[in-house]
């Protein structure tokens, strides 16, 4: 089989590092790549994997670390953080949302951008959200996780001035099983100006925050 | 072709009016019907009229009335207001869901049950709901109707004890259009026992209203 | 990781108690959680819990009950009963709904609620509901589970003037499987006041009966 | 462009007429294809036309009948009434259904097979339905036509022994507009042996009768 | 938990026995059901069964038997077979439809209706249907069962003037997995009478053939 | 506004002339469009006209030819027929397809490709399409047009080695109105190694074939 | 009916100035907001109007001006532009995307920002976006408008680093009709950190690139 | 049960061997089908096997060779290889799409025809795909395996002339999982003359191409 092809430019292409999908490949697939970035010093991100891949992974990568509640690994060094306050403020609807909001979180620490994690912030008590509402407001960026309906994005883009990412989660059952009708409800909404990624992708909303930050 | 059958008994069975669905009925065959409710003696109600068919019947039925913005018919006597207050108070979102609201507005005070009307509540400008709360509370029954992403009965169901019914509306574009994600967002809802009823269903919401209120 | 904020001014705000939905939490997850409502000495509910979860909770909080059929976790003590008759009965297609009419029950009782359950009512023998009209008529709320087609409370709906609750189920295959037909059809239905939870939703048809009955 | 080709075969090998589908298709194109079936003097159906295509198409076609509820127009001698009573019952939930049920008693009067229709026999008030059972019972076949949620069929096929084809019909609106919905609650239906044909597919439901009647 | 109610008199009301659904049900569960066939001597079928519960429930109920390839279970003894020769043939378009066509098999033979399978008579290789088609038009009904595109029963109602019944299946991938699409492709057919049941309703299939020949 | 860009290298650079979708321009943008490619000498096709349109174009630009049945413009020389026979034979289920097997036919007949058409060969008549079976095999490539179920190029696909392109085409109602149901059909096949363009793209039918006549 | 209810705050709260949407409502109901948006001396921007109604409004408030090709109408002072370089540069598939690309560039200007509109730089033809790639990255937020599959931002994204706001245009048809399929194959991109709002919705890109410019 | 009929002529027919899909079969079922190609010195492929299944199968056939990357078997001789240079090039936008691409690159191999496999050329990094495009050109067919959004085919096709078959792969997760997104993408492609088959459909890529190769 064909070699696979590492876009190593990428991160000065595009200011970002590629991510390794976890999710559908082997762990020997991975693990090949893997290589290929420790052969070019390259810092690797490795996203959507299953605590047994994980293992497995870390007895042949010792130096990697797995991050259990995201289901990331990283290997090589994380970037120096930038010397600034709360750059980005990741919010959450409830504790389901947690492991998407950490692959966010890791993603940008990764990066060198530091992060502020909120949870339990849903609209379904919405004094809880209005109660941090100033803190919130001092973030560059927020990004709000919401499985369900998916409305607290829209309420709180109706509420501050910053750049919101929407960012639906796939907790839910019949009707918003699989975060569908989150993600649809986020990019219908109301609220002028809210950004939406795909449901699950912490990481895709981590590399929109930072194109922001550097716009 | 075989007679039409009128369901005189549902008042009685039920306690509400069998309303008559004029969408897809021509001018002919709706006033076929209503001729049986004269005969009977039996108030009637019609909605999802055009403004056309609606005075095509005046003409026919001059004791009749024509409610242009719900695009309902009406003929017969209205129930006489119970003597209670602000029983059953219909929010919107905004403008646009006029026409569902004062559907269920008539469909309720031909029952004899008083409404209020507030309109351009919706969720991205929240202090406009939150200054209305009190209000809102002395309600016994509380429709909430919306479009787009439909969270404004979700934010109300997190805030007030009342029984909340949510009514999707078909305004929006792109993935709102139609109401389908305003309706499956209320079924999704994170906060614990909304209601919902099919997109655009002002009578049925006032039904459901009025079973609860005779509870 | 940040701390989970529990919503404990939830039953003084909308009357009801805030369930921890248990399906997409770790164990870890819910322990941290139940251990909050044990300092606050408040009455906790978790609901989707699998026989292995729920046992291994049981473990930690030995005074907590486990619910197999309805998949609940309860800690704390229930309301006392309400001194009034069969407030709200629970109808259901087929056994199959056990699970999910179960789950309303418990969220009825917990709050002080009599139930009653009556189950095999399905309309392709529409004599067996036909034979306890009148025992569903002294509810003051029904509950009509159903899953494939989820024709029973459209039928209800014709024949009483209580409020009831559609709660489709997610029994079927093929097309009625993970009940969206069911519910599509409960929204759709064109019996008047008919009122529509998410699939599988016992705790949200439940809080809206209570809604309901502090109307 | 090539010349259409008419199937003449298909009253020998399958036993029933090829309609003209007269919905996609030009006055001019229906026209010519009628000349065929004058030629041929063969009968004609053509199924789903505007009235105002149907009227340039008499003025052509002096002989031919438009059937105006239905939308159909029928060219050349019906055949003889088999000698046999009420050998299909088509039903209706209601007067919007009338021009499918039309388009189905029109197919099957033409192949000489008698019909009796009964209107507004739909389930939100079931003694209308339950009242004319015997007379329901006599039929060979019966064509159940409903929109909405559909749940006509299904209640019929638990109460009788007969084939019964459910024939979804696109009346309705928000989530039962199009028909759809009553299409899939009719496929996922409890209730044993019941057939299902597409949306508005009057001579579809027409022809299957035919086939079971000569099976 | 309340008792459940069988529908013994279905039989007597509508021709065909009842089947006990077994997919969402616990061995628990259904083995209570089969005691109450039991006491009232009834024949029993249990539906859409694994290999595991079919076994787990013969030891409890020893005079069953257990259907491997269709995943059903009988209990009691079969009609006898009504004197005529293959009332209903069975078609598949490959071997991976072998359990729906034989639960279909098995439903018929229960109620006394002898059945002819024949597989592999897809379309992909026409002349394989064609070499059958003298014997299939022997049949009285056709039940015919395809996944992937269904194209199987639209292409036999071109060719013959039996009721024909098609039966979609789950099997297939991409668009064509779950079956969807089979049943959709059939319910859109351009043949005239085709008639269609939810996807992989075998026991729906045979009840309807059941309903057909007695008319 | 910003110029419009031509894409005049596409012939040198694909093979094929660019289309300009005349659907969603208005004539002023399209005769904008037209008059650049007058200068640049090169032949224009625009599809998806109205009549409407079509006749406003041809006042402005007389040379230009309007071909009503396929609602395309053409502006500019044809390439002279390349000398071979029968290349493309375009195949259609009816003649409500004629418009976009017109479409196709245009498109070609642009390129300098011959092409043959054969209408009303739908498989609800298999006769038809086994009847001109060798003059089909006659062909380098087939395109087969089907509304409907689309089963079509899937009964084609098992009769005969040559590559078919299948073009679903929006004639239908109900499930296969607008033609999703035949191309998901077509995607679904089980006969292997059928191709598969979007919707009513004719021309894109077309761009196919000559990629495929080059290759 | 009760008193719409603007919500002036909105600048000083999220930065922007609230969208009048004129799709769903009549020319009076637009008319008696923007009375109140004259009475309060704000600029107001209408979207989505007919021409028809953009003209009406234009007799009643002769100082507004209606922008043909965006259907926007704006009322009141834009404000002075920042001075800055090209902040935000749109770019689009075709010259059918004009109208929504253009919706967001009047939502811009609006508000005080400069844009710059490239047309016709779709990925059917690479070398019109690869030859405008230098100036794009002059930018500070790109917005890329695309109809079809809605390629042209995922490759944008993995060739530059800035902010880009993924905006689907509900142009093509067939599967690509009504722009769903290009707004999920934004959210689907592989390219990291692609944000993405609702089809047709240029006012929403805008007002997110605002958030943007402020963070 | 009746005998599997296998359709030995497909090969002189179609010109391809009929591929035994081995998702839905059991190993049993599959051991009887290999054996009637064992009697008739037939080739065979089986597709989608779990490397459980073919390891089961191997035992019992120890000629057969199991191919674990795509999941196929073969039994019997590979055509001898046509001689020519690279017929088929097989992209993929990532790693994860292996084991579709391989499926492709057996049953081309099978056949005689000789492949070349170029991985991780996805559309997020162009320069690789544009460093290939020499190469890519110099086959006679393209087939570009892509999941997510599936840009990588459309981006192709407005850069090289030959005929390319998109293969959209069940690789992503939210809206892009399953592959529906990126069959859809392909299907709504804005470049001229892309072919499309079912997700997954490796094989049937694979003959799509044979049937090109032989036009």
């Amino acid at each position: 089989m064909d070699e696979s092809i590492i876009d190593f430019q990428r991160l000065s292409r595009v200011g970002v590092i590629e991510a390794i999908w976890g999710e559908h490949k082997t762990v020997d697939q991975i693990s090949k790549i893997l290589k290929k970035y420790q052969l070019a010093s390259q810092t690797a991100l490795v996203t959507r994997l299953t605590k047994e891949k994980g293992e497995k992974l870390l007895i042949e990568f010792p130096s990697a670390r797995f991050h259990e509640i995201s289901g990331c690994l990283t290997m090589g060094a994380f970037k120096e953080f930038i010397p600034s306050e709360k750059e980005v403020i990741i919010l959450t609807g409830g504790t389901s949302d947690a492991r998407v909001a950490s692959e966010a979180e890791i993603s940008l620490n990764l990066h060198g951008i530091k992060t502020k994690l909120l949870i339990d912030v849903g609209v379904a008590g919405l004094h809880r959200l209005l109660d941090r509402l100033e803190e919130i407001k001092s973030a560059r960026v927020v990004i709000a996780c919401a499985g369900m309906e998916g409305a607290l994005p829209t309420v709180l883009a109706g509420l501050i001035p910053q750049p919101i990412i929407g960012l639906p989660v796939s907790v839910g059952y019949g009707i918003s099983g699989g975060g569908k009708t989150a993600m649809e409800g986020m990019l219908a909404s109301c609220a002028p100006g809210l950004l939406v990624v795909n449901i699950d992708n912490g990481y895709g909303a981590a590399m929109a925050a930072i194109r922001i930050l550097l716009a």
